[in-house]
């Protein structure tokens, strides 16, 4: 089974990724680190370079932000996670990052998959608006053929008709994908709803569905984020979705992680 | 709260409505409310006039069914749900529908929905192949404006590029539309999905979004259906997806209608 | 090849149907139809019961309507066509449509298309907004099967991700509905984009395409439309729309119909 | 005005880019570029680099393939146009490519978006998948922001629930993008219908709307093709298409490049 510093993913104990959408500064990832940690969150994420639509849009602190990434995670001895957009970025990202992650608007990026089958490091590779299972799998063939086994699905939600809500979390996705495959598969509420309001409901459900574990956007100051604070959830917000995550898992023979 | 036949919908106890596609026999029905009854379960679905892309596929037995589901229901002393499809349905279906079901197809159709609104049966409205929450909602405004309150909800699934599964299974529904309603929303994964190994994991995700219940096709031979096989479970298959739903709603401070 | 009041439908003469969404008033849909006259278009539309998506929104004139319809297509001599939305309105509408127009969200409701498959009138039948070509194809067969072969298909966009536009045009259909099925199918660019400047570009494609006809809105006082006024054309865009489709029509080796 | 060797892209006359979906081998390019140029078609596309679903699909020549496309298009002086998928090709690329293509899949990789705005090379910038018109542009917008204004849209159909046909090209993108902004736009009906019967009227609906210029996937023996032989046009059905596309242009007060 695929573990991720002495973390297991795809059995019964199920892990979390929680953090902010981008590093903004030092102060706002100890924050956030800190109150996760008390939670007893395995994995740290946050996002250094954004893949924004508008050019003009902040954009992440790149480079500027590998300190303050690799200060707090190891801090709390929190594992992290950010996305990787650029073949370039590999070598340093090396550093910081103990899973790489592959963001909607690279899932078709073979040349950066190709890269990142020859990485030790595992990938999570994220779904793109919309790819079909088929298209979805074959990405995550690119990187196993070329020689990393650690791939990790996240479903995040899919573009629909439905303009009330800023993506279609597809729910099915979640048990056609491990039926389809022996890979492990993450959700995304918060990108997969894009409203606050519908994240810990679309967590549990994901969980379950079979989930292998959930991907969630948690700010300290949701209304003050660089971006995507209308899908954040604050400390006290996370707090109340674990809790339930835990019966729910527990529901179905399963255990949160850390929560044993 | 709205209760139909003593049973209350919406509330902590969540009831399930189970049975074919389409009332085939009169052995047929009873073979399955036989095994439906011996769960506990409390309402009997059973189509009597079939919506048909096809106007060469079987169409549904039409007035005659009615005796047979008349006979089956008060036999197991199961209220019967059925879908209407025309107004000049109405008085007759009366005699053996305990609710009223419009179909994906009749949404959108505002004449029958307000005919509906005069009648005091409860109405449960399936959402249309591509309707927005809004739409949704008005679609019900309609029945509601019209002088009856009883309407329930079902999410069913939605179009999109997906072409691995017959629908999507639109699981922000079920939490969106509850935060926006005061109405109970059951989920319909046998077509949400179409595929029956997706239909338990589907149900018990919908179940921990919130939903008030569950519709589920089953019959006693899917390979033998005259209409819909391929997401029908079989009366095991079944057992296993409530004796699961049962702990999840638990998990969440609910219950499983007649397993108090 | 059909024909309706001695306009063909279907071959290289090319007919145009145009009007307002709604028919609001004796002034309003008499100085549109002057105006349509002048221009040579042979079929007037006006909707007389109106489907909105809200049952608080403008429903039409009904009844009421009737009388403006009828002395106004006689006074121009433009056939109406009008959209039926419920089966009890079959008898009375017979006095003053020469086309029953069945609208996109009756697609579906194939217990209508029975009853007017048993009407000697000619059928504009509308895709559902997320209808798949064969159900489509089989909408328009419950029509032909009950005993009416007249029936129009109409393209008037689909339901996609596309935020900026009311519908997605779906061009693709025009050739593949004449090359699979022998009916004719006509263009509704006015539904089909949802924004007045788009109507007439979207028009001349459709032709281009091969489309049989085209349907567009027209209104004398957009801006004071009571349904649809943002993707009306006013008399001289509408004017501006059909000069252009002669000049492509002839491209193609077809003319516009009344200018021959 | 945007001119690319001599050829103006958004004007009056309208030119077309056509060739194999892969350079598959020099006699296989030649035999096409042949016919083409005897049909005085300017420019000559073939993809050397194929971004294929799946992993074990033919991938194309690649480096391979410089030579042949260099001396094929030097031989009938007919500029080349090829995708590029990754940052590293952009130098070698320059020696055989005029303009850059950026296929679907890359339309968010505003990295290599970023890397191409530093090079003077015009660039045709394919719509993603599902990308809405304003991510459309603002990917656009990554190039220009670098300092590469020749940039050229390309519509070619987007994903939706339609299971008949690859894609649905979306017409309504062609003057709406026009409308809002004033980069070229060039249609792409090979892939915007992904079957060989509907390429020729999808590609004179797109020169009716408005559309700068035409993709054109043409093979001389379609059936052997070593990818999307299914859409491909021979040379003689390709010709059936320019001759028609003429006569569209002239229509409306336009030409096609080189029949003056």
């Amino acid at each position: 089974m695929l573990e991720i510093c002495g973390v297991p993913f795809g059995g019964q104990s199920v892990p979390i990724i929680a953090g902010p959408c981008s590093v903004e500064s030092e102060s706002q990832l100890e924050a956030i680190a800190a109150a996760l940690h008390e939670m007893d969150i395995p994995f740290l994420r946050g996002g250094l370079y954004k893949l924004r639509t508008n050019p003009d849009s902040f954009q992440g602190l790149g480079e500027d932000g590998f300190s303050i990434a690799k200060k707090i995670s190891e801090k709390f001895n929190m594992p992290f996670t950010t996305e990787i957009t650029d073949i370039r970025q590999i070598e340093k990202l090396h550093e910081v990052a103990s899973i790489f992650q592959v963001g909607t608007r690279n899932m078709y990026n073979y040349d950066l998959l190709k890269e990142l089958g020859k990485s030790p490091k595992p990938v999570l590779l994220k779904r793109a608006f919309s790819a079909t299972y088929s298209e979805f799998l074959n990405a995550a063939e690119y990187i196993i053929a070329a020689g990393n086994e650690n791939v990790i699905l996240c479903e995040r939600g899919i573009r629909t008709f439905v303009r009330e809500t800023r993506n279609t979390f597809d729910i099915n996705a979640i048990p056609f994908l491990k039926q389809k495959s022996g890979l492990p598969i993450v959700a995304d509420p918060s990108h997969g709803t894009g409203l606050t309001s519908l994240v810990e409901p679309v967590a549990l459900a994901a969980l379950a569905a079979g989930a292998d574990g959930l991907l969630i956007e948690v700010h300290n100051e949701p209304s003050k984020a660089l971006s995507d604070g209308q899908q954040a959830l604050t400390p006290v917000q996370f707090k109340s979705l674990i809790d339930k995550a835990e019966l729910i898992l527990k529901a179905s023979g399963r255990e949160l992680h850390g929560r044993a």
